[in-house]
């Protein structure tokens, strides 16, 4: 199960919320179960999982054209079905497991549109006047004027921020797709620098990567891959810039695995690097090292910040800034907590975080190491195979 | 120039707008030419364009921290940006073009929030009681309300249709691109076709789809190869169901290339069909051909769906139904028009839409002819190197 159902309970409790509404693709999928492919690859389409707090109880509302990825992925709860969608049916076919769950979703009634359908739920499981927590960023403002208009004696109460939260504390079947995430991303890094030879693209290497990220079971996602000085730019996209001796490659890449995101940065020398080069990128290095040796549940993560911050400054960037060294990733590669200096989060057990040290400088160099670390009862674990240090290639 | 400009003035002027402002993804990189790279991978992450009809003038709104973005892509207009971003820059080094650009960049005044910059570009271009189209779907609750209180006196009309109907007529590098797409997801059907053996799983030939988009500057999306009785699953995604003799293979796919889409359905059986899979394919692939015939300028879309659908019936499935039978494509998979019997629109020069059958039961085989069409001054051309035809794999 993704969702974290205790902590759920907990901060809907804490916010005397009845139910919570999940709208955006995310917290569809993390709440339900469910992925809903329209709203994954377009704004617009409209998918939703309700929960009722006091019943304990999940809803799908979802297209009648989507309820074969319901019968396939079979996430349980109820499910209610909007619009129309024609879908035959041989009758003297021995149906699968999957079209029998099919044909029953398709007996169920239609309602005419995505709020019609979510009236319906809410008013059956926590009644009409109830105190609704609203993920408001994937519902359209056509939808919400509807949902408001409908249901008048209702409180709605914006909770993006707060399915964040929920989040942000990680189940076992979401910890195990994180470290495949992480693992599928590291050997694409590997593979694409073992690739590496002069006179090769940018987007020559970028198809390297995500051709293996595919070939792992890796869904690529968008990602830094730069040469040289290009690698100073901050979200450097794949150009036709060929590799040089003397170049340095940034890497700052991931993938979804099974819907879960990676995020991590690896730095490579191409030839015997500058001194700078070595003497900045062992600073950033250290600091995201310093944070491997004091994560653990309690640790303020304002003082991580400043921990990992000082230890780039005092090895060799004194003018080291930064408005965060991390962030959570999950279903969403920026979950919380944000690793900044004006955080109140405290570390805790199950989180999973990448704490990164970019350093930028025109002219110069973009230097960067980004790690995945679990938090664990005690302590810590990296998630990542190698470390971060330095990689100097002989081509 | 990917946007339309004749159209965008045409429209914004029987509509009254003295400004378009795009909040999507999609819109912001259509109308200024800009890929934020953020707002494509998260929900959440604000970036706008507004267009000013009287000035003509397109202004950026971006964070700071993706001034690099437009510094390398240098998409022209005016940027203002907000929030801070740490980049350090070398003052001993020569700066690139991109890097001088970016520099350039950062001397501007930083906005406290996307809502400042979007009221400071608002205000100077076309005044505080401007009539102001806006893109619904990506702006944040939050920030639409922020933008209404700070503008008392403009009148905001949602806009999200209208810049799908600004979309509907491709510019040549939108046809361009679209061609190209169109022709790496082509390519990427029949290096999985070539690999299919019995006993390679769904998984295993998404993998080659994908691996071979990716080698061709395609950028992978999600999309349906089912085999044998999964293939009836309208979304179905790709699992360890292995190939078998007697199956069919239905491929509903596409890529992304510089950002446009596409989207083309073929089917492969193993081995010989049954007399039902040919002549039903045969009825989808018959249908198809009927748009080939007759999509021109002027068509009434209604027309083409009812064509289209009755040629299919009169052809071997007499009880054919369908919501639609294709709709536009470009930036985003669903452009206007949508190829539907209750459609009021009619066929343009250098629409370019997608004309697809699919038909699905249950307990027998999912099957789908789906062909890019661009519609020409007098005619019609088809984007498809291959025809539709059923493939017969004798593996």
């Amino acid at each position: 199960m993704l969702l974290n159902a205790s902590r759920a309970a907990e901060i809907m409790q804490d916010n005397g919320l009845d139910a919570l509404v999940a709208t955006t693709p995310e917290n569809v999928l993390y709440l339900g179960g469910y992925w809903a492919m329209s709203q994954w690859v377009r704004r617009g389409p409209q998918a939703y999982v309700m929960y009722s707090r006091t019943k304990a109880e999940l809803c799908i509302i979802t297209s009648t054209s989507l309820l074969d990825l319901v019968a396939d992925q079979n996430p349980g709860g109820q499910v209610r079905r909007f619009s129309y969608f024609r879908t035959d049916v041989d009758p003297s076919a021995t149906l699968s497991a999957e079209d029998q769950r099919q044909v029953a979703l398709f007996s169920d009634r239609e309602y005419k549109g995505p709020v019609d359908a979510l009236v319906a739920a809410l008013t059956d499981d926590v009644g009409g006047s109830a105190r609704i927590g609203i993920d408001e960023l994937g519902i359209t403002p056509q939808c919400m004027e509807e949902l408001i208009q409908r249901l008048p004696q209702a409180t709605f109460v914006r909770s993006f921020k707060l399915f964040e939260k929920i989040r942000a504390i990680k189940t076992p079947e979401e910890i195990a797709r994180l470290r495949m995430a992480c693992s599928i991303t590291e050997r694409s890094i590997d593979r694409a620098l073992d690739a590496a030879t002069e006179g090769m693209t940018e987007l020559e290497m970028a198809r390297v990567f995500h051709s293996t990220t595919t070939s792992l079971d890796g869904v690529p996602v968008t990602g830094c891959i730069g040469f040289g000085d290009r690698s100073a730019m901050s979200n450097v996209q794949p150009s036709s810039r060929q590799l040089r001796r003397g170049d340095v490659i940034r890497f700052d890449v991931g993938c979804r695995y099974r819907h879960y995101r990676s995020d991590i940065s690896r730095i490579a020398a191409v030839g015997e690097p500058t001194a700078k080069v070595r003497d900045y990128h062992n600073a950033l290095w250290l600091g995201v090292q310093r944070a491997h040796d004091i994560a653990k549940p309690g640790l303020r993560v304002a003082t991580l910040f400043n921990e990992v911050v000082e230890t780039v400054r005092r090895n060799g960037i004194p003018h080291y800034e930064r408005s965060h060294v991390g962030h959570g990733i999950g279903i969403d590669g920026y979950d919380p907590p944000n690793i900044a200096a004006d955080s109140s989060d405290v570390l805790e057990e199950n989180m999973v975080v990448c704490v990164e040290t970019p350093y930028y400088e025109l002219g110069f160099a973009g230097l960067q190491v980004e790690d995945m670390i679990l938090i664990t009862r005690d302590g810590s674990e990296s998630l990542m195979a190698r470390d971060g240090r330095l990689r100097i290639l002989a081509i």
